[in-house]
């Protein structure tokens, strides 16, 4: 019997060692029909999926992500906001979409459409029994990406996703996320942040339990150490930039 | 027998029609917890999730968006990104986050978690036998919503959803999407205008005739005169100021 969607959602860890077992046609197509079935901001479809079959434009994609496991998986995809359809109906009907395309709102809705479709493709493939790993790592080089896959303007790379079948050497068991309480708010955001912090203290500590458990005490780092750490220096400074040039965000 | 995550994805429909029948607490938690295990960029969990049971909010936020299934559903939650907890740490490390915080990078990471989560927890609703509506619409008045919620600093309501069982008066059938050929392209993006000015007319016609046939002849709107009327205006002109406010892509 077929599991309940709850219960895969409650598996779901990123897997980032395949087996060499390319997926076949139908399953792309299979996912990528799942993708365009997720909800889409008035109709509007703000996206595109690229697979990526060429093994030298994967191995671009692996300098750029410095990522092994872009180039070894079952498939590749990389999931791109796309206003390029809505920008040539505009042009064709001498329309007045510019100030939309541009827009912050145009931003969030393009950026949403995508997300939305993706987690539709992860969840179909979990399903299906393949593990996947998003590669937000491609925004490394929005540049690069965008020429190696030719994205002409009013389109953005957001990320790419690798899927395949895990690998034997795939071991692990779900990270465990923030408390439920941390989370979750009824009626009003709980600011207080004695409470937060009191909270996220907790948390730290069952996350360098888990960390300490797995490496059998090689590592054992705080989820606040993490995210000071990551967060401390500035990630991709030039997305704001890159945005601009294809066309987004300008006003 | 449950069926695959594939069939349920290709019956997914907006419900904007409810039974009178609230969502219990347990699985309020599921949901919510379905949302958590989504894929989040570095660990970052850069969202959370605010339920909303009290009349008098639920009321507020159906002004603000204008649709009355804000108010009628079985359970109403409201998803915003969340870098609040990530600046307590910051504060209390005296760290150095706030460019990250600040950047375009942390837009585009906190937006894409807040929507992968969502489409867990819409997914999973389906899967229970829910139906459900996302709300954009609450972007209407961010302001306003921030004000209701509560929502502090590094805090952006992104979307609500409604979710509930969906009334009998739901009748329909899920929207047609574009082309599978036109959203996938394979290697490189395929921006050769008249090719796609082609699927978008062939796709035109097909959804002309689902609307002729679903209304009796009534209603007949292409997709691109769909997209022309709602892009031709700016919507939502002041949601970058409202992310500059809250602390968002200021650099």
């Amino acid at each position: 019997m077929k599991q309940s969607v709850y219960d895969l959602t409650q598996q779901h860890r990123s897997i980032r060692q395949f087996k060499d077992e390319p997926l076949s046609k139908e399953t792309i197509k299979k996912l990528v029909q799942a993708g365009q079935m997720a909800s889409t901001s008035s109709y509007v479809q703000a996206y595109s999926i690229i697979g990526i079959s060429d093994p030298e434009i994967k191995e671009a994609l692996k300098e750029i992500s410095g990522q092994q496991h872009v180039v070894d998986n079952g498939y590749l995809f990389v999931f791109v906001i796309d206003y390029y359809r809505h920008h040539l109906i505009n042009e064709a009907t001498e329309g007045n979409m510019k100030p939309s395309l541009e827009s912050a709102e145009g931003l969030l809705v393009g950026t949403i459409d995508v997300a939305l479709a993706a987690e539709n493709v992860a969840l179909t493939a979990e399903d299906m029994g393949y593990g996947i790993v998003f590669l937000g790592s491609l925004r490394n080089d929005v540049a690069k990406v965008s020429e190696l896959l030719g994205l002409p303007e009013h389109v953005f790379p957001l990320f790419g996703m690798a899927v395949g079948v895990p690998s034997e050497d795939e071991q692990g068991s779900p990270k465990q996320r923030l408390p439920f309480e941390h989370v979750f708010h009824e009626n009003k955001y709980q600011s207080a942040s004695t409470e937060q912090l009191e909270q996220i203290k907790q948390y730290d500590e069952d996350i360098q339990a888990y960390y300490e458990q797995r490496t059998n005490g090689q590592r054992s780092e705080s989820w606040s150490a993490q995210i000071s750490k990551m967060m401390g220096q500035k990630t991709r400074p030039d997305i704001l930039d890159r945005l601009n040039e294809k066309g987004f965000i300008k006003r």
